[in-house]
């Protein structure tokens, strides 16, 4: 009577398992979490998971490893369509010979021995029972996504060495359905996650390698961009840690973009103002101070972009509503604005031009303290003086 | 006995049906799919889901529809979470005074009545009745990720006006978590693919827009990025109607950009010879002739780009092998910047340029025929002309 309670017991919670992993969606932790789950409430030697991997077409061991320490020889960790184990579930008719889709290594033995099979089953067989010999596997369930062998989930002896019962090899089959269903599923999540991640990698490798380019064409800002973006990074990573709620993951993604590119508009400028040698005249600083409108109006078509355009458009605004080129003042000016802004001063400053030897970083920072609510967002100089402090930049 | 029979053939079936729809991921056809074979297997007049969404934090009733065809007024549509029927079903305590998660009109009426229901409760359970009276729902089955509502399902009276039994209702209840489950995991996949999409077009826009930023520098050529990516976009599609096989959805994506960016190398020549009035002298020339390998340069650090690279780096290779930067020959010029090659020759010669006009549509086709097998590729020529017979140019 206690032994059917605990049976039933470990069905329920192995159900409610296979209910919840659908929303796992990491099949490696996903894979680990059922096999182990399987291993301590059915207390089998080991248990394993064959999974069907389209990129290389062929079945993958994912997981096999139990109490008993199986070694699986490396050659086998991955299985071809040709392997005899896998050509045998495939093939309905051959399946067919057994009255249940579990299928057993003492069971088959037994109807090799009773004959009556053809010569070629007979070695398919034979050779599917040498393989599951090699896994140390009793039984072997396979599971199908319509008639596509999407997996075969494999236990080894029971710890107590008795026999498999039909109505746990019953409960087996539903399960290895469901367990192949939410590692597919698992995979395709992570097929597209991966995707996404790559895309974004070439969205911004492509943007900083663009950047760098019409960055190159100012002989004077070797680098700037670069340096730009990272320091506003910085600040703003620190405003998070200080606790200013609105910068999060959207927030940084914008403000890598708007730092990459606040400087593009200068596309537009030609190499005779932008690469003077010494101070521009009014007519010349004139163009260079549309740099920000043109960097907007190139990007405004781009409606992923709007939150980052502000940063572009906005950069060169001053607190005290004397920047251009819409003098815009104090909170008026977009964070993301007021973060490029004092990057861009203090990179400005640090660096060195024809006509004047840049800072050093201890002279900068007291002019980006001294220039804070007059220029600078006091905010964000108030940050930028603690990463200063603590040796950050 | 037939009775029973048909009922065990419906579970069998809806059980089958809730393990494959994990791989249905596109929400809607998975909510119609499961209420049509709900009301076709149960026999109930309609039936419909009411699911969280959490970009607006309510339950959207995404199908109800039944041969009474049941009416839903407008503003039913979309219930918040102080909706008394979702906020029953939130409230663990509340849902407790039944002994069963299926929530039956007819027996909460009984309940109300033989009372003992505290005042603020009884509104409660009032309020839920009349929202399952505008559905006309008889039964209302939640389900839960963790201690979270995800949905609801509901379902009309028997078409045959019998009550639910106790055991049909045990089965929805776990076919409504599978549901939930299911359509939980189809959102998310969708959200992914939806991120993806955005991502994508974020990549591309950004990359024509710093293009035609690029490109506005060369002041003769306006527009020309556009139109030969776009020209060599139709010309790609159309072998791959010709039975070209390795023109795929791969190829399709890396031809674009290697499009876009084919003159992105041009950056690097100074302003004074991209713009001069007359052709070039033979220094001048050389300068421009590197554009191709400048354009590799920029863009050989992102890896995902390495295909597409080139096609920038190898478009002004000639078939006969007397073209630069590198002398390839024939085949030995990838397909990518060969199609390149053709439609950017035919842009140039139908463009103005300052010391020349520019060719007609017919005079540049003939150019083009022409120059096969000596400058251009023989194989992406037959199709530009085949796309110029069928006036698709």
């Amino acid at each position: 009577m206690l032994r059917r309670f605990q049976k039933i017991d470990y069905k329920k919670e192995l159900e409610a398992a296979a209910k919840s992993m659908i929303l796992v969606h990491e099949p490696d932790t996903l894979i680990k979490m059922i096999v182990r789950m399987i291993m301590q409430k059915v207390k089998v030697s080991h248990a394993g998971i064959l999974l069907y991997h389209q990129e290389n077409d062929s079945y993958v061991l994912t997981v096999s490893r139990g109490p008993s320490g199986i070694k699986i020889p490396t050659g086998f960790a991955r299985l071809s369509k040709e392997n005899p184990l896998i050509r045998f579930f495939s093939q309905k008719k051959d399946r067919e010979i057994f009255d249940t889709p579990a299928f057993n290594y003492y069971k088959a033995k037994k109807v090799l021995a009773r004959s009556r099979i053809p010569l070629e089953l007979r070695d398919l067989l034979n050779s599917a029972l040498y393989q599951m010999e090699i896994f140390g596997a009793v039984v072997c369930i396979p599971s199908y996504f319509r008639d596509d062998l999407l997996g075969l989930l494999f236990l080894g002896k029971k710890t107590n060495n008795r026999d498999f019962a039909q109505e746990e090899l019953d409960f087996f089959i539903a399960l290895a359905s469901d367990v192949a269903m939410a590692i597919r599923n698992a995979q395709l999540f992570t097929e597209l996650e991966s995707e996404l991640e790559k895309k974004h990698r070439l969205f911004i490798h492509t943007t900083i390698a663009l950047a760098a380019a019409i960055d190159a064409k100012d002989h004077y800002t070797h680098g700037h961009t670069n340096r730009v973006t990272n320091l506003s990074l910085e600040i703003a990573k620190r405003m998070a840690e200080a606790g200013k709620k609105v910068i999060d993951t959207k927030f940084l993604e914008n403000l890598h973009i708007a730092g990459l590119l606040h400087d593009i508009g200068k596309i537009g400028i030609p190499e005779s103002i932008l690469n003077k040698q010494g101070p521009l005249d009014q007519d010349e600083r004139k163009v260079m101070n549309d740099h920000p409108l043109v960097g907007a109006a190139i990007l405004q078509p781009i409606r992923e972009l709007d939150e980052a355009v502000l940063g572009v458009k906005y950069h060169h605004e001053r607190y005290d509503g004397s920047g251009y080129p819409e003098k815009l003042k104090g909170n008026e000016i977009p964070l993301t604005a007021a973060i490029i802004a004092v990057a861009d001063t203090y990179d400005a400053m640090t660096t060195d031009r024809p006509y004047r030897k840049g800072l050093t970083r201890d002279e900068a920072t007291k002019e980006i303290k001294r220039v804070s609510g007059t220029q600078l967002t006091p905010e964000v100089v108030e940050i930028f003086l603690k990463l200063y402090e603590e040796n950050r930049i």
